[in-house]
């Protein structure tokens, strides 16, 4: 996959397209994408609803967990809230954690501008074969 | 909380509102939500997108997390996707796993009108004293 | 699978039987297991060891996902810790999230004596096909 | 730490003693160990038991994430299974996914002697005031 292709696939995301996300840069097991927090992503509490947040890091994964032409389903994902944020933008990087087989794992790092790390997640796939 | 309590704290939710979440039924360490799936909430292979279910869970979560008046701070959430839907309802029921701490523990099942399980989700809460 | 069946798994399993692990009852996609907390489970801080916490939890969930005869590999388990516990019995109780396919999830929850829940494990399994 | 320390630290831990867990090394926020896979790791299936596999990521966890010298609890770790091993060593290398505050997240790759990833633990911790 490259990014041309990554932005073909996100383009047919309804969801990723409905939360604002952006995909930057894509290569084989690789993926950087960003989102611009506006007050549609916000909960009560005026913070990046997690739901949004993971929705960032899942479209990266996506990406990154489907770019060697196999169809790749997410199986796995934990995530953990280091920082809240409000404004500003969040950049997922999702970077493939072994070469895979039937079973992938990835991780995707959520930060902020300044490159502190507001969450971290972990995915896991599964491949079919022959696909 | 009761299900008033947590549909203003929904109604303050923007992230739950533009994914078309609804409260139908909130108690102490308890909360049953829903949402009807619409076109965008689909992935690019036309299922529902793994962000929609995180977050139909995560408010879910949040409300029954929530629910003894003191404020519970979302610190991590592992979610397992078990099968895909395109249509229809899916609902999001959220339970305590033990009597919360400083730490606390919550189960959420997301399943659809016949109560197939489509996700399981379980969060954890951090709270601070004092609050 | 009953308890005589679980009992012959657990004594082909070396590192649950260097453990000290017990299996008090099992059948179609469930499992109780025991642990006496003895010396060798504690670590440095004079607690039991997540690990071993998480090898009575690992046994239950292996006694419980393949109760049904098709080989189940597991492929992800979350554990959270919610108090530490330095002597007593620990037990373990896994049931099935969902009707398994494919894949299956399964729920442990490690409590102490007087039922307070000490650790919760949410594991998940690959099964092939036709074994 | 540093790996006199972190050795003093795995001195006293009786399950990592039990388990012939060793650390090869340990600085701030890392640290690096190993296990000789032996017959009492092994389960029914004859590969390492995943609490084994779990017990040696975790201990390599304890000591990068107690470094800094403020006691840190582990209250959460996710494990992802990627192969199994019946023979030969394991090694785990953990490291601090972030500059760490209140709450810590630690990656922890467990490999084998051809540096092939078998298993990825993802861990957190909770650190207290003025400890």
């Amino acid at each position: 996959m490259d990014t041309e292709k990554a932005r073909i696939l996100l383009s047919g995301d309804q969801y990723a397209l409905l939360t604002g996300i952006e995909v930057d840069e894509a290569s084989i097991g690789y993926c950087r994408a960003h989102m611009n927090i506006e007050k549609k992503h916000l909960n009560a509490a005026g913070v990046v609803q997690g739901g949004a947040i993971f929705t960032l890091a899942d479209l990266a994964f996506a990406v990154a967990s489907n770019s060697r032409g196999q169809l790749a389903l997410a199986i796995n994902a934990n995530i953990t809230f280091l920082q809240g944020r409000s404004s500003g933008t969040l950049y997922a990087v999702a970077t493939e954690v072994a070469e895979p087989g039937r079973l992938g794992a990835y991780d995707v790092l959520v930060s902020d501008e300044q490159d502190r790390v507001v969450a971290r997640f972990n995915g896991m796939v599964y491949r079919k074969k022959g696909t």
